[in-house]
């Protein structure tokens, strides 16, 4: 099944926000243009602005509205993966060439600048300090998130905490802000905006890890990218921290680095299989997938409230 | 003459401006913190946070209020700057390793974007849809300022228009946004806010060529960083454009490169202050700021005024 299948009356209104953000990212500079279509063009699940969409039918859906929000978190979004091609020398991303690949870092480092600072100008028309101060704040977390990847990296005596706290910078936030901040443009009462909040960020967790398991399990073709990448790039998520634990493992695995072969990582991989580590994490994953579904229990009863149920189990199967 | 004595009696706001920085770029994270404070300390002349006081000065002036703005450019300068390391593999700024020299490039890009992100809090506490639309739009045009001076690198063909309208995005909008901005957080009249965005804009415009100027006639210590730098990194500004109409110098210009000695370079700069490029250059800043003595005429008289002369003023003559 299509995530896209899942949200399918809400069709008119997401192809109007894709035509958006194809024009918030038209400039009058051509390679800026290229650049910014081009990674439109990869596409992309389009998650924070569905989220956005749903929350808002809890209240005074407009979507004239509420679009300018969700534009803005998907610019936001689409941002930072700009600045992490960058950074994670990722040489593909969704299958297609990076920014990164085509120009060279200092564009892609002003495209990621530009994207954000476009992604401000749609959330002008929204007089709600509130609301600015949300998103102000999600992107102070985002980039300390960010920063503590770096710091992280090769790291192999961080904790659970340490990969938690990661992860809800780097995905959960910006989830739970798409939520509550789509709740927030459509008026719904103040009480619920919290729930929201916390819908998104547990779907976020359990998002960012099914992320982090399929790094392993995936093909190559699945991910655009070879399987293992996280390990290779020394992003020591969920499965590897579990895998840490395991002395075999962790031997091979404080061994990975630029010079580790497809052969290495397939072997490595294939133990990881064979061991409890992926059950264990798909089990974590699942506790906040949950956890977001008694939330969601306690939200008013309308169809909406079945397609946030029907992402959230998504997240937790998806294959992709 | 030192530019903190033309607005001396700003010095305790001034110095509170400066205590809020600090707090601003203060983090959890300690590396974060360590290189963004490095940034604080290297100084540098606070122009932007004076334009918005002095500005703010001819309406209802509330340091509280002010302040949010006046940080909030300042940290969004910051940040550029930061970024600019990035991207001109500049090995010094003001005389100090830049954070690149201590950090590799992709903590100063996470900082940058920090540094950004922060801005945008400082600003969330102005309720005024129009203060957010101008910032956003500062910082969409200062991307693009950005991306056209890759562009613009070793490109000898350019001509005055493409000098002028780069030097527009980089710093004059941002020292406009600032007096505008301070003007509007002040409640001065809005039939006088356009007429401080063309204040600022026209003191950034000379500011600029005046920099550009320096850049060439100061030594390596008042820059804190070789002279003819620009030149070096590619970067054509106004007085190497006029040098090009010289058949002699175009030929010499058009070679500088990473390899290009400093015996060569001042080779170059003691044939530009022969010619007439830089009296040509600063004839242009000049009648920039002649402009903006204009403008500040049609301003209502007070004490603020006087200082925004003379700001005006040590813009033309500053020596480094």
């Amino acid at each position: 099944m299509k995530v896209t299948m899942l949200y399918s009356f809400l069709k008119a209104d997401i192809e109007y926000i894709e035509r958006e953000l194809e024009q918030a990212i038209s400039s009058s500079s051509p390679s800026l243009r290229d650049a910014s279509l081009h990674l439109l063009q990869a596409g992309g699940k389009r998650i924070r602005p569905v989220f956005v969409l749903l929350a808002a039918k809890f209240g005074d859906y407009r979507i004239e509205r509420v679009k300018n929000v969700a534009v803005a978190l998907e610019l936001i979004h689409m941002a930072s993966l700009v600045h992490d091609d960058v950074i994670d020398n990722a040489k593909l991303r969704r299958g297609q060439p990076t920014v990164k690949a085509e120009w060279d870092n200092r564009m892609a480092m002003y495209t990621g600048d530009y994207i954000f600072a476009r992604a401000l100008e749609y959330m002008t028309d929204i007089e709600n300090a509130e609301a600015h101060r949300i998103l102000s704040n999600t992107m102070v977390e985002l980039c300390i998130g960010e920063i503590n990847q770096i710091k992280d990296k090769y790291q192999y005596s961080q904790n659970l905490r340490d990969y938690l706290r990661r992860i809800k910078r780097k995905t959960a936030i910006l989830m739970a802000a798409s939520c509550q901040l789509g709740a927030l443009a459509a008026d719904v009462p103040d009480g619920l905006h919290q729930k929201f909040y916390q819908f998104g960020y547990n779907v976020g967790m359990a998002f960012q890890i099914t992320d982090d398991i399929l790094d392993f399990t995936a093909t190559e073709k699945e991910l655009g990218k070879p399987a293992g990448s996280d390990l290779l790039q020394g992003n020591v998520t969920l499965p590897a921290l579990y895998a840490l634990e395991d002395e075999r493992l962790r031997e091979q695995i404080m061994q990975v680095g630029e010079h580790t072969t497809k052969q290495e990582m397939a072997e490595i991989i294939h133990q990881m299989k064979r061991s409890d580590v992926l059950d264990r994490s798909r089990a974590l994953s699942q506790r906040y997938l949950r956890k977001a579904l008694v939330i969601l229990d306690e939200l008013p009863s309308n169809r909406t409230k079945k397609s946030l149920r029907d992402i959230a189990k998504f997240v937790g199967k998806r294959k992709y």
